[in-house]
């Protein structure tokens, strides 16, 4: 069965990523609907060439072929399709991107509750941050069903770089979503760990951050928020209670799939440290001031 | 003061690391002497173009102008030097480049035992891997007095792609090294960890490679090493032992700094039970095999 070619899309959550994500539906000639609270954002991508904006998306829901939720939580993505009522104003078979990093067990609690419409959803987290977003080179981690993954594809090629088909079951995205995630946070916290002992070893921290860079120690995270460390500079790219909340949904994941992680166990002890220290608004790489007895490099005026 | 050119070096340790540094010596126009316990190993550095070859060094001390020693650990560099009098038999004035992993303690009192001999010494931990060392490419983390800097400069421009100069104080390089090592070690351990819960979550551990290797999540490390989990194959490169030194290293470093390392300190443990579980011997990626209750990929025949 040939599916109707998808026309228009509502982005729902104009942050870093829905904000790049809508542009790039726009420029990919998608009717694009935008839905905040911010009314900066809503204006922004009405400049942009929005079809659409408003603070609530019943103002165009009838008229969507496609949702693309880039909302913060599973809370909130409740919030819009249910407490909210979207799902209830959608018609039938519209397709429901869900691209919160959410657990995999709520992503299904969603899919029941979408299926009650008749509405299609894909379980879709994303990854690569504001800069892959705004170019429409997201990468995508998506699991559903062929029909949601065909109707969504002008959504997919208009925002994504990569597409992963994790296959038919609702909740695998969202999984691979969270074991990168353990990823990041170990990594961040590894960086910090790291950084703090070379301060206490009086190694100066640009001199060791050029090292690990250039050698077998490095990782993404290292390089691009140690940097943050060496300059004194934690104007939050990401913040450290983001790693609490993603951190606890691996945790949480681990204690659905019986399953050890000691190293992702403690670098949540990290972070959630660092945030009940006054740190958690901070850029997540203010991780490292949970260790004493050091002095950190502080911003150059 | 000028000092005068370095003409002839002696490796001494020709595994992976020494065999592609002495190589590297002999193209770069030094007279390259050869230490080993193997007899293959001295041959094939024979028949590269050496100048001398030998089970014992002293059969050349008196000629040496450097000796780059690239042996496994303190005890053995401490051995060569000391225990059979290497230091005694090496003209006064003669660099010893000591490229093992060791503790800044070990890199302290080997300092020591040098200038008993009026021997001087550079701290000089190596990084990069058998493919950078083949091809001159190593990089070098070093400390010492800028005399041993500038007598091993020919020796360093051989073989090093970067050389750091971390100080002038004996133990800085070691320092550096062992922080170096406590990230490749809990990135490792990490990978380990994802991987194994992504088996445990039925996720294809081919894509959740694919992923990570193109998300925010990737590690040098990760890239390297969880292939060889996708493959099955625990052909050692580096094996689960190594780091339960190295991480061991990490540790004492720790202690004598009197600094907690919640990460490094696991990871540690992750190594240890998978040493003491009878897999030290393979490819350091096994550490994987501490996890129970999962699946993991066999090598296809």
């Amino acid at each position: 069965m040939e599916s109707q070619q998808l026309q228009s899309v509502a982005v729902i959550g104009l942050g870093s990523m829905g904000m790049g994500a809508a542009k790039s539906c726009i420029r990919a000639g998608l009717d694009t609907y935008g839905v905040d609270l911010s009314t900066d954002a809503l204006k922004e991508l009405e400049q942009a060439g929005a079809k659409g904006i408003s603070h609530n998306c019943a103002d165009f829901a009838n008229v969507l072929d496609a949702v693309l939720l880039l909302v913060v939580n599973a809370r909130q993505a409740k919030a819009v399709l249910f407490d909210n009522q979207l799902a209830a104003q959608l018609k039938p078979g519209t397709a429901v991107m869900v691209s919160a990093t959410i657990s995999a067990e709520d992503a299904k609690s969603i899919e029941a509750g979408l299926k009650e419409h008749q509405l299609l959803m894909l379980d879709a987290p994303v990854s690569g941050g504001a800069a892959k977003a705004n170019v429409g080179e997201m990468t995508i981690m998506a699991s559903g069903s062929q029909e949601a993954f065909a109707k969504l594809k002008p959504v997919l090629d208009a925002t994504a770089g990569k597409v992963y088909n994790i296959g038919t079951e609702i909740g695998m995205g969202a999984t691979v979503k969270i074991i990168h995630q353990l990823l990041a946070g170990v990594h961040i916290a590894a960086g910090a760990e790291a950084m703090a002992l070379a301060a206490r070893a009086n190694i100066p921290l640009d001199l060791m951050y050029d090292v690990v860079t250039n050698a077998a120690g490095n990782s993404w995270m290292f390089e691009n928020r140690m940097k943050h460390v060496v300059d004194g500079d934690y104007t939050p790219t990401s913040m450290v209670d983001i790693f609490v909340k993603d951190l606890n949904l691996v945790s949480d994941t681990a204690k659905v799939l019986k399953f050890p992680l000691p190293l992702a166990s403690t670098a949540l002890n990290m972070f959630t440290s660092a945030s009940n220290a006054g740190f958690g608004q901070e850029d997540d790489s203010a991780v490292i001031k949970i260790f004493d007895g050091i002095e950190l490099p502080k911003k150059e005026q």
